[in-house]
């Protein structure tokens, strides 16, 4: 931990926040986290899913005119790098997000991230290709490019109505500086740390200005089945008839995390040129076939299964984990509201409408250092948003994770964490 | 199949040799296939494998204090990244291939390609350092090199015996095009696609030029436990004391495809320097969490409930495949045998003591074109030695997979491929 202590008041680097995560809770097993946004394993329902695999393989066997027998046997070799599953996640988009596509515009992949690194990665393959995201942004993107060697241009939305004026003058950065921008990463729905929503107006300006600029729009939409109240937004990949949205999705938050299936969705005529979706696809899959072979089919059955016994649609399924996620989040707000009663006019919050995670803006920097202190001293662990960012405008903020504790820990939780925060200014004011 | 009949006489690109197996495979689905070097899928017990995962939970359980419910829940949820069968991996490694590691050396990756990627990203993370290979070689590391913009320098050795000097002319090749050598990938028991393998004496010196020029051997040996007859050879992991080999695994072969489970194990003391193998193992797992974050526990349960059941050992579970690969080759020499006996000065073949692939001479080039007139006029699917080349001195070997074939299959499909060869050679004698 000396280590990480020496660091406190430097930048972390992008690519040791996953580091410090696995870290820190193992360091303190017993404080109550609202580090990780994982989703409430309590409704894990592993054993049922797996005992439901041979509907699955029933399903698998009619399309193919085989026997039960000889499906097993295929479904435990090698297979399609595109995935088998590709008709049920097409019918899942079309009922639970009104998404139309094909199974052939389908890649299922190693959970979403492989799907993120092997769009990213395609797209840009010259000296120069950029990529462009909102600070603060997912771990996951700045990852990829960090990993690929590829550069990122970042851009600040600070209220969502922003997005598309801030991307237009992260385009024209980019070109400036030579470089060319070939994609934008995007999670409309529930961000990841910062779980605002973009509107429709604004999603259809971020497709105009991109499909102008030929830039491919990453929609990674891990949330959008968690929404809490008021109307679902439509996905941009719904709203796209110009083929600029990519779309990225994964079971690892509605179903589990184990699974690691992701997917994209290809648009069928990229950038509005036929044919040329299943150039990209293919693409995709070349590179995926040396990369991971194809994705298990033993996940894809647990999925597929799941699918073909709730008519395609993961509603019913989601439907307690999302009450769950709503009172977590009530309580966490309303625990807010009344630790912080005092501190009103210096501390604030943001109050999404679904997804995992709110922010919590303090009267100081939140570095490294304090996460620490919450930790050992506290009992708490919080993630400072600077390990989300890419500038420094975002080192007053913390990220709450509500999704995978109890109520009663999210009180103590934030009780905790209200405690640190007085001593805190308790401590900075008596120096001063 | 225009495009791929136009190509013919061309070098085929590396990266569409999986394209082309896909491809002819389903353009000619009652073809006998030698073609692709699967196992056979008739020994998969997919639904019994299934079956035992409480088996892993309750292990996983007991290892960590918890019931057996929690344990579900656990599995169901994100995990480390390198994997949670480490300790069950390194006993079966010590048991079947008397190899000695801790589970902290082993990480468990999405199937043997992708520890291969990971490794060679990381290896060859300098403009300029390069991956030596014997040609011809297996298509996932070409692919992994092309995909990742990293040069290969290829040697020949068509004799094992030759591989050590070889490799020293490669190195010295290398250093005088101004890159650094940074790895050699061997496949050194029954290697796809030639069959052969490399003897202590050769292993031995591999390891020692190895050492003094700083390259990390790339062991890959997903065929050494399918040997036929004579004495099973020391891996290079076991033979090495000065940490240059890292090991490379799969349970595709082994137990099956499906599961995608592979993993690399790595030195303690990466080329004799202490801690350096802990240090280069976190690099890989800091890849990995932005390429897959971690590999699914499902099927990582598959593998851990199997090697709990068999006492950490798959001798007994690849018993009766073994037995009938040995059958399968055997069938495969005594018909060519039969078949070639009229043209047994201008045609040969190797027999393999174990492994997947034997290679046939041929007196003619045989490419893409003959490939594609295999298949459709006789009914048999090899593949050109030549699409597993990095130079043209293969173009006369076709590579023979018998791995997922009946000794019946075997029989027609030898017969088929010999009125092939010789109705190739009548119309070309009678053309001279």
């Amino acid at each position: 931990m000396e280590t990480a202590m020496h660091a406190a008041g430097q930048r972390q680097s992008r690519l040791d926040v996953m580091n410090f995560l696995n870290e820190i809770s193992s360091d303190y097993p017993d404080a109550i986290s609202f580090a990780s946004g994982r989703p409430a394993e309590t409704f894990f329902a592993l054993e049922a899913w797996l005992a439901q695999i041979p509907r699955f393989a029933r399903h698998f066997a009619e399309r193919r005119g085989k026997t039960l027998e000889e499906s097993f046997h295929l479904l435990a070799q090698y297979g399609p790098t595109s995935g088998v599953i590709g008709d049920l996640i097409a019918q899942q988009l079309r009922i639970d997000e009104a998404m139309h596509c094909t199974p052939e515009q389908v890649i299922v992949t190693n959970g979403c991230q492989e799907a993120l690194e092997l769009a990213v990665r395609h797209l840009c393959s010259q000296p120069g290709d950029v990529v462009l995201v909102r600070t603060p942004c997912y771990i996951g993107i700045t990852g990829v490019a960090d990993l690929s060697g590829i550069e990122l241009f970042a851009f600040s939305a600070d209220k969502p109505e922003q997005y598309a004026a801030a991307l237009i003058n992260a385009v024209a950065a980019a070109e400036k500086s030579g470089k060319r921008a070939r994609a934008v990463y995007v999670v409309p729905d529930f961000d990841n740390p910062t779980g605002t929503v973009l509107s429709r107006t604004t999603r259809e300006e971020i497709i105009a200005v991109c499909f102008s600029k030929g830039i491919a729009i990453l929609e990674d939409n891990p949330y959008g089945m968690f929404r809490y109240e008021g109307n679902k937004e439509t996905t941009m990949f719904a709203l796209d008839d110009r083929g600029c949205v990519i779309y990225l999705g994964t079971y690892s938050k509605t179903i589990c995390p184990a699974l690691r299936i992701g997917f994209a969705v290809i648009p069928d005529a990229l950038f509005g040129q036929a044919g040329s979706g299943a150039a990209f696809i293919q693409g995709l899959a070349r590179a995926k076939s040396f990369i991971s072979v194809n994705t298990s089919h033993i996940t894809q059955a647990v999925v597929g299964a799941l699918l073909l016994s709730e008519q395609c649609s993961l509603r019913k399924v989601i439907a307690p984990a999302l009450a769950r996620y709503r009172e977590n989040r009530d309580t966490m707000v309303a625990k807010l509201s009344e630790s912080f009663a005092g501190l009103r006019d210096c501390v604030e919050w943001n109050v999404p409408a679904g997804g995992f995670f709110l922010t919590v803006k303090l009267p100081f920097r939140f570095a490294l250092r304090e996460a620490e202190i919450c930790a050992a001293k506290y009992g708490v662990l919080v993630m400072p948003l600077s390990f989300f960012a890419l500038d420094d405008r975002h080192d007053f903020f913390v990220r709450m994770a509500f999704s995978n504790v109890t109520p009663e820990l999210i009180r103590s939780g934030i009780e905790r964490f209200e405690h640190f925060v007085s001593d805190y200014l308790d401590e900075h004011n008596a120096e001063t």
